[in-house]
């Protein structure tokens, strides 16, 4: 892969995630913080009119608007679809991007940790998840490259290369200085390896690497009518990445009995019980733990 | 005091707390839970529409609208006003309400756990307060008693007697199991304690009972264009209901600076950076633990 030439940190793509909107605006005061010799960094408000509301978003969801066909389609025109397009014009177009790697900010409700997602199982994510994991060893690594990046429908997915940073438990709304702290040191990172990697320093990796594999979304017990009857288990809550075992208790009903995971595979959950999940009633997503050779 | 002939508990007067709304679905179809000898016991979900958005309030905070002087004022008009309006004519009015004893039931994002809200320091509010903590040690009392009843603008205070159940942490829009048990079962020792203080059957209760009694709300730290600039301080998050010394740090500013407790007394802080609050800037309260003698 080419050297990264344009790196563009993106706050606030859902309004009531704070953490990287609050460090956009700490680090826009202290630009020294974000640059590196090798290339330029850039700052982006993804979706300031949510902030103002103080919502995740107006009309949908902004980090599930960025697939090519509905960026080329102008009759999708809501807020979230328009700002979407000018995000796209901004920095984009995805495809022919003039940013090389977005690192797009978010928090969630879900006992996560300092959690870095990728997108791709390339050599420069490999890397950089081992180097970020080698230098900050409570980072959870996290791989979603099921479906390719231009076809994901992120924010991040606009440029070559983007990742997620996805820190964890807070509530929407709120700041919490322990969750910040952990946002901020691992972004550095990030750019450190960025800075490493386009000048042929990254050494002393590890051989192989940890990382929690996507495998599939389970979601909340329903009856016929569309109506919650279950919550996610005590058992579960806050266990994120911790393993669950066929016929372990995942849910408990309102009627007090129990549900069980019921497939055949040791499951790391995530994002459980994450708030915003509620509105397509998820209860968490699952992960193999699967280890990877560092190239 | 007369006996209490009619209990009203009230879910849902924050459209984006969950455990009461999920509570009161669980005893609709199982009224026997909720029901005792000596008295009736209603079931009112308070902000429907709230609830149906997914958020606190669509225009303003109802728990905020019940002072007289709003009631009577047509108007006062908005949805929350005019909600008001209805649920006061539904279960008061106010001064002559046709419920003796309301339990409203409340989520924080703070880390509060089970936590009992009394607003008078009369015999019954005591003798509740020490029954309780007798029954279910883990419950916190805190005591706001600094106006009377009848002039708070509580929804609880349309009737003589009124309670706030606030159980958390818990962020808005989720369902956690260990916060619906613990406010299930603060709820059934507060119907206990009615049906027992009824039928003179109140006996063995502790000669004081330790509560935190309100004092003060602290702001977040703001600029002169009111911007915030800090946070809570990582030492303070969590530790409602632990003693905050004089000089002892309480907020991070994103300068790296710290701030510290200004007070000249031993605080309590809870309510600690409720996600609620932001939209007042408030950072806390404080209490001071204060020794009541049972009558």
């Amino acid at each position: 892969m080419d050297k990264i030439n344009s790196v563009t940190i993106v706050g606030g793509t859902h309004g009531n995630e704070y953490t990287g909107i609050y460090l956009l605006k700490k680090w826009q005061q202290a630009p020294s913080l974000i640059e590196r010799e090798s290339f330029s960094t850039h700052t982006l408000f993804a979706n300031t009119n949510a902030f103002r509301d103080n919502r995740r978003y107006l009309d949908c969801d902004l980090n599930r608007q960025f697939r090519t066909p509905d960026l080329e389609t102008a009759a999708l025109s809501n807020y979230e679809q328009s700002r979407a397009k000018a995000i796209n014009a901004q920095i984009g177009p995805k495809g022919q991007a003039k940013t090389d790697f977005i690192i797009d900010l978010h928090n969630t409700t879900s006992n996560m940790g300092p959690s870095l997602i990728l997108l791709q199982s390339d050599d420069f994510n490999l890397q950089l998840g081992a180097y970020v994991k080698q230098h900050m060893p409570e980072t959870v690594l996290i791989m979603e490259d099921q479906i390719p990046l231009a076809d994901q429908a992120y924010l991040c997915s606009i440029a070559s290369q983007g990742i997620i940073i996805e820190v964890g438990p807070q509530p929407q709304s709120v700041l919490r200085q322990d969750i910040m702290d952990w946002m901020d040191e691992l972004t550095k990172h990030v750019l450190d390896f960025v800075e490493a990697y386009n000048t042929n320093r990254v050494t002393n990796l590890p051989d192989t690497v940890d990382m929690y594999a996507y495998t599939e979304t389970l979601k909340l017990p329903m009856n016929e009518y569309g109506e919650r009857v279950g919550m996610v288990h005590r058992n579960v809550q806050d266990q994120d990445f911790k393993p669950l075992n066929p016929g372990d208790p995942i849910f408990k009903y309102f009627s007090g009995e129990e549900g069980y995971w019921e497939g055949n595979y040791v499951a790391y959950p995530h994002f459980i019980n994450e708030a915003a999940y509620y509105d397509n009633n998820l209860a968490m997503s699952l992960a193999k733990k699967v280890e990877y050779a560092v190239p």
